[in-house]
C-alpha cells in the first residue's frame, strides 16, 4: 500500500527492463537521454493521458488539446478557437513543496492541479491546459511517484482539463525533498468578465465558501515532530465549477481569490490593501469546523491564518450578496458558504473583526506563515 | 563582487528594514505573507518590470503586458489581440537546476529565460510572456538571488519578452540547492506555420546554427571536483530572432529543435524516431570549437552528447538548404552556422556518422547526460 493508501501494482506498468532495474529515481532520469524518455513513455504518458478531452481535429493536421502531449514537443501547440479574439488570456503559475508529500485526503498532485486551476479560476478564466514541471530527488521511490503522477491525471480529467507540456530535472540526493511540482496554467477570460481590487466599493459584501483550515491542519496533523490523531482532511477542489456558476449567474462579483499560503488573513489583508479599503469581518460568521477550530487552540494557530486549497473568497456587491451566496450553496463545493463582513470607506488597508464579545481586533497579515511548506 | 563579475549594491536596494535585516532567504519568504510580500516588492518587481514593453490600453483598463506583474494577481490576464483568432498558441515550462549557478558567459537565470523562449521559438512561436517559479533554499545570500533575478529580468527586456506572472516558495536547508527556478511561457503561432516532426521528408538537410558545446563545457570548468581553466562562456542566447528570420525568409523548413540536455545527439535520435526517418551526419561538416574539441577529449565526452543552451537545429528542404544557411549566416547568432547532414529514408529511427576515415558510426541517444544538472 501507498501511503496514500492506493494499492501499487509496480508490476503492472508497461514498463521495459530499464524501468524496472531503477525502483527509484537516478540522474539519469533527469539527463535527457533513454533513461528520461523511458519515464516520460511508461510512467507521465499513462498517468496524464486525457482520451477525449477537448476538440480534436485530427483531419487538419491539429491534434484536439488531449492529444497535444503525446506529440512531445518542445512546447505544446494549441488552437484556442475564433472565442479568442475578444477573449483574454490568463496565465499562472505556482510551485509545491508540501511536506510531507501524502496527507489525509490528498497529497501533492491534488494541490499542484486543484491550486493552478483555482489561480486561473478566481481570475474569471475558464481553465484550458496545464503544464508539470518537475524536479525530482535521486533516490525516489519511482511507485510513489507513479502515485502523484496518476493523481494529477485523474485530477485535471476530473476537472476537464489538459496536462499538454511538461519537464523533467532530477537532482542529486541531499538537494531536494523526494519531488517538487510547478503547474503553469493557461485560461480564457469570456468578453466582459472584469474582476479585480480596482473593482471593489464600501458596501461589497465578503462571500467565502465554505469552513476555512482543513487542508493546513491535515498537513500538520501527519508532519514529523506534529503528529497528532485527526480525522480532518485536507478540502483541496477545483473552484472553476463553482466560480462559473457564480459568474453564469449574473451576480456582481468584484474580485476573487482562493486564500491558500496565509490563510483568509492573508488575502483579505492584500485585498484591502490593492483595494485601498477597509473589510469588516464578523468573527463568528467565519465558518470553521469545531475539529478545525480544536486543532488550532491546541496548537496555539490562528485558524484565519491556516492555508486552504478548496475555498473561494468573492467580494460581491451589497445588493447581489444574498443571491450570490444562495448560488454558492447550490454547488456541492459551496454548501456551507457563509457571508463574513463587508467592505468599508473606513481604516483604508485594514481588516478589522467584531469579536463575539462585541469588541474588534485587527486581523493583521502575518509576518510569515504559522508553519512552512504547506502546499 | 558577485561571482557573476557584477558589483552587488545591497545598501543601494530599495528595502525596508525586515529585507536587510535577513540577508539571506528564511522560510517567512514562502509563507505568503509580509516577508513573502516584501521579496516580491523589493527584489522581483524592481528586477522584472518592463516599462514599455507590449501595447498599454490604460484608457481600457487594461495594462499592456508590461504592466500585468504589478497587478499582482493570482493569474495574469493578457489581451490577445485580433491576431489571436486565427493563430495557435505555443505552451511550454522548464526547470532549471544547473550546479554551479554561476558559470562563464552566465548564470541560471539566462538559462531559465533563454531556455523557455528558445522552446517557444524552434516550435514557430513568437514568444510573448514568460512567468517565473521560484523554489529558493533558506540560507541562499540575497544579493546572489537578486543578480538572478535582475539576470532574467535583463534577458527577458532584451529579448522583448515580458515576466508577467511569478510564484516564490521556500524550503528548508538541505533540501535545495540555492534556487531552482522554472519559466513557463505563451506565444502565438502565426497562421501558416506548420512544423514538426510530421513534415520531416528524405532529402531534408540538417542545418545547425553554429559550434556546438559550449554551454555544457562552461558548467563543468567550474564545477566542484573538476574544475579547468578555460576560457569556454556558455552560448546562452535567445533563438527567437534567427528563427524569425528563416521563417520570415520564406525557407520551408520541415521542424526545429534547440539542442539541449543529451545535445546534438539527443535531438537528432528523436527526431529521427518521431519522423520515422534515417539521419545520416557528416562528423568533420559538425562544428565544434577547437578549445570544446580539447576538453572533450580530455573529459572522454562526445562533444555531439553535450548540452548547448543558444543553438538551432532546422531540418530544412533540401531545395532550400543553401539559401536557409544564407539567412542563418547572416544573423548575428548565426555566423558559424553549417550544413552537416541529410534524412535518408534507409535506417529509420537511426542517427549515423560519416567518419572522417571514411566509415560510419551510430550515434546513439545516450542513456544519460553524461554529467548531470547541466541547464
Amino acid at each position: 500500500m501507498s501511503r496514500s493508501g492506493e494499492p501499487l501494482d509496480l508490476e503492472g506498468w508497461t514498463c521495459p527492463a530499464p524501468l524496472r532495474d531503477h525502483p527509484t529515481v537516478v540522474m539519469g532520469h533527469g539527463g535527457g537521454g533513454r533513461l528520461s524518455a523511458e519515464l516520460v513513455e511508461h510512467l507521465f504518458l499513462p498517468a496524464f493521458d486525457a482520451p477525449g478531452l477537448g476538440d480534436s481535429d485530427e483531419a487538419a493536421g491539429a491534434p484536439g488539446v488531449a492529444g497535444v502531449l503525446r506529440q512531445l514537443g518542445d512546447a505544446a501547440v494549441l488552437r484556442l478557437g475564433p472565442e479568442a479574439a475578444d477573449a483574454r488570456l490568463a496565465f499562472s503559475t505556482d510551485s509545491f513543496v508540501v511536506r510531507p508529500r501524502f496527507f489525509p485526503g490528498g497529497n501533492i498532485g491534488d494541490l499542484a492541479v486543484h491550486g493552478t486551476i483555482n489561480d486561473l479560476a478566481v481570475s474569471g478564466a475558464r481553465p484550458l491546459a496545464l503544464s508539470v514541471g518537475m524536479i525530482l530527488e535521486e533516490g525516489m521511490a519511482l511507485d510513489e511517484l507513479g502515485v502523484i503522477a496518476r493523481t494529477m491525471g485523474r485530477d485535471a480529467r476530473d476537472a476537464g482539463v489538459a496536462i499538454v507540456t511538461g519537464d523533467t530535472k532530477v537532482v542529486d540526493a541531499g538537494h531536494g525533498d523526494g519531488v517538487y511540482l510547478n503547474t503553469a496554467g493557461i485560461g480564457l477570460v469570456p468578453a466582459g468578465v472584469d474582476l479585480g481590487a480596482h473593482r471593489v466599493r464600501p458596501g461589497d459584501r465578503v462571500l467565502v465558501s465554505g469552513p476555512i483550515g482543513a487542508h493546513g491542519i491535515a498537513v500538520l496533523s501527519v508532519r514529523d515532530g506534529l503528529e497528532f490523531g485527526s480525522a480532518i482532511v485536507t478540502d483541496s477542489a477545483p473552484l472553476h465549477g463553482l466560480v462559473g456558476a457564480l459568474l453564469e449567474a449574473g451576480v456582481a462579483v468584484s474580485v476573487m481569490r482562493d486564500p491558500t499560503r496565509g490563510g483568509l488573513a492573508a488575502t483579505l489583508n492584500e485585498l484591502a490593501a490593492a483595494a485601498g479599503v477597509g473589510v469588516e469581518i464578523v468573527e463568528r460568521a467565519v465558518p470553521v469546523p469545531d475539529d478545525v477550530r480544536a486543532a488550532c487552540s491546541f496548537l496555539g494557530l490562528d485558524p484565519m491564518q491556516v492555508a486552504n486549497e478548496g475555498k473561494l473568497v468573492a467580494f460581491v456587491r451589497g445588493e447581489d450578496a444574498e443571491r450570490a451566496l444562495a448560488v454558492v450553496q447550490g454547488h456541492p463545493l459551496g454548501v456551507g458558504a457563509a457571508l463574513i463582513g463587508e467592505v468599508v470607506a473606513a481604516h483604508p488597508g485594514l481588516v478589522v473583526a467584531r469579536t463575539g464579545i462585541g469588541g474588534t481586533r485587527v486581523v493583521d497579515l502575518p509576518l510569515a506563515e504559522q508553519l512552512p511548506r504547506i502546499c
